[in-house]
């Protein structure tokens, strides 16, 4: 099935707003099997977007139109795709009384500009929106032995998200025979992108034209995302299930989460299940791993808090690292990220430590210790350790990897070595 | 003058990649008074491009065409656009030999394919392309009284910005009498944008279809766009210097920076010129306003670093908050965060503490305190004070805003009253 996209909205034509609607249709489409051929945008003129439909039509058999089905005088699509079918318009009242019913629950009054969207075209069918008052629109025109269908969607993404999986895609799938589609994301971090496919080793029985994988890097890892299809439900979840038993049998190690999980999202369950508290002794990262680590809600039941020792006085003064060690071997160096970590566990009373320190750039750098250059501590009763990384020449990214590094030290030594408190 | 461009790209269709493209143009080219009537996204396929093509011409009498120039066989742009002119390819010994001494200069050998690159349509103008591989192109073709223009760029960000700016919009202008377009942009904070709307008064004088001005609100604050344009330069930078100079002399204590600077990256300019260290105590912002600060390269000049206090007795172990105060108070109180502020300045001995306690959410609300509720401390040699807000029911926006007000009493602090060492 082809499918060509119209959106409308004057804000994207000027710039005022980037189109991210078009990439989200483009890939949920792709996944369920229909193509994509064009996307046409035009501004929220009548005459404008009759042309991009007629246009549309003859690209493809699907029309999926988004955006100006607002209630204000500038949004015109439902007048524009009522009048290129020659469909008139006339109030919907059970449209009206869902707009009204929406309002009254929010004790506000409806304006009566809203009743504008209660108009639905003459054979169309209403795709109900509980996210907003604009509600979709749909209609299947015979054409001889062929027929034309159009989807019309307000622009909003979460609204557009919703009416697209909860009324389009079903109508396509059992219109058209669609395939079933299921994807899956696994979360993996600690290792690079080509090392994970060097461990994944020899996919070739597991993959093929229904069984896909492909892996999106981020600072915060490698995503691994499968995505299965065919026309039954359970031969699609079959093949999944065995592809992501290997990939957890290959990679399991370097696997923290799936789906839109986070690593401090998933590093505060652990660290609450366990029951553990932990601190931070931050020098390069100057308080990245904190601020993320607290971004997770709830997360003041594991974490005490943190010393953020950015001069080096902060380091002796608050952490205690002898300044012989910090002048013998310099700020970032195994032995001061251990003290460091060691420093934070004691002063904050936590059941662990954490310390990160390096050189985060664009300055600081030397031969021997070039940017990039970072240490990442550990500290709990049984003893402290450090890692040395090299990361990038640039201080942002240094940043962030050195906090992906240090949360994914604190989850490997929480799940597999245990922390006594 | 209308503009259609025509975007090229499987990668946008099955939704790999948003198109950002999109958005930067239609601006770029409605700020120079040109009007983007629609822009078609089609596939690298050539008849696909062909036909977008035909299309774009019926709505424009120029046609940017983005994407698709790469070395490799899926990328056919350069071959759809000659074949739809009817001109024929053929090796561009200048383009080759600039391509070879890019290859050269990185030590590598350049790739046979990368010759495909060097291929210009007969008639076609050269837009050197000093960022990349792919040489932009542009056409003028004459249609009886009137022309058609076309300009084929890269679809990379970068290379394609590049080009628009240094080879297309001149000829634009050149060609057609554009106006010539200035804007800049004001940055203020503490001010939310309807009160900044009331204090700059009446603009009528100020604004008309030449001179306009924008707010557009964020976390760091709310940013001033003025855009002037016209046909002579002078007037344009006049009548853009009498808008500033009124917003400077209304608002001017809420405007911190200009143009791309950052909250945290005047701060510590101030912060350095002065000679001035300062320290953080960081409850509800647990690392986001230290994260932010050390963003910035050079800041361990001024950052001497801070104490995360999310568990309570942080605050008095290490920050020397009162217990009794902490007990009376609660923790999110002016008098605990004017002791935090007074304490992290003592510990690690800096000119300056700031603090911040409030309640971030979703959880820790009280019909007293509800979520958004926060102080923010300050503390120097002539003492100490806090300020109370109220923010929102979001955790992040609450460590954003937050953040922000930490910085803008730094500003204010640093630049009105001074700071005594």
């Amino acid at each position: 099935m082809n499918v060509a996209s119209v959106t409308v909205g004057d804000e994207l034509l000027i710039g005022q707003v980037v189109d991210t609607n078009a990439a989200w249709i483009g890939e949920q489409l792709n996944l369920v099997g229909a193509r994509v051929t064009c996307n046409i945008t035009v501004g929220d003129d009548d005459a404008d977007i009759q042309r991009a439909l007629a246009r549309a039509f003859e690209e493809a058999e699907l029309v999926l139109v988004t955006g100006g089905l607002g209630p204000t005088h500038d949004d015109v699509t439902r007048e524009a795709v009522a009048a290129f079918f020659g469909a008139p318009l006339s109030l919907d009242e059970a449209v009206l009384a869902a707009l009204e019913e929406r309002f009254s629950k929010r004790g506000r009054p409806m304006a009566s500009i809203n009743r504008r969207q209660a108009m639905v075209p003459q054979g169309f069918t209403v795709l109900p929106n509980p996210k907003g008052t604009a509600p979709g629109l749909w209609y299947a025109e015979a054409q001889g032995e062929e027929e034309r269908l159009i989807a019309v969607l307000p622009g909003v993404p979460h609204e557009m998200k919703y009416l697209l999986e909860a009324e389009v895609l079903p109508r396509l799938r059992e219109r058209s025979g669609l395939e079933f589609i299921e994807h899956r994301t696994l979360l993996t971090t600690g290792i690079g992108e080509s090392s994970l496919e060097d461990k994944m080793g020899d996919l070739s029985a597991y993959l093929n034209h229904s069984v896909r994988l492909a892996s999106l890097p981020s600072t915060s890892g490698v995503r691994l995302r499968l995505t299965g299809r065919g026309s039954a439900v359970a031969d699609v979840v079959a093949d999944l299930d065995r592809l992501e038993a290997y990939l957890r049998e290959r990679v399991g190690r370097y696997i923290f989460g799936a789906g839109d999980e986070t690593l401090e999202g998933v590093v505060g369950r652990l660290l609450r299940e366990r029951n553990l508290t932990v601190a931070v002794a931050e020098s390069c990262t100057g308080g990245h791993v904190a601020n993320r680590m607290t971004n997770v809600g709830g997360s003041s039941s594991y974490f005490l808090g943190g010393i953020i020792a950015y001069g080096n006085h902060v380091k002796y003064d608050l952490l205690g690292v002898p300044d012989d060690v910090l002048e013998r071997d310099g700020a970032v160096s195994e032995a001061v990220a251990r003290h460091m970590a060691v420093g934070v566990r004691r002063q904050l009373g936590a059941d662990i430590g954490v310390s990160t320190t390096g050189i985060a750039g664009p300055g600081g750098g030397t031969e021997d210790k070039p940017v990039g250059t970072v240490w990442v501590g550990f500290a709990d009763a049984n003893g402290d350790r450090a890692v040395h990384f090299h990361f990038v020449d640039d201080r942002i990214l240094n940043k962030e990897l050195t906090g992906t590094a240090v949360l994914n030290m604190l989850r490997m030594s929480v799940t597999r070595t245990g922390v006594t408190e």
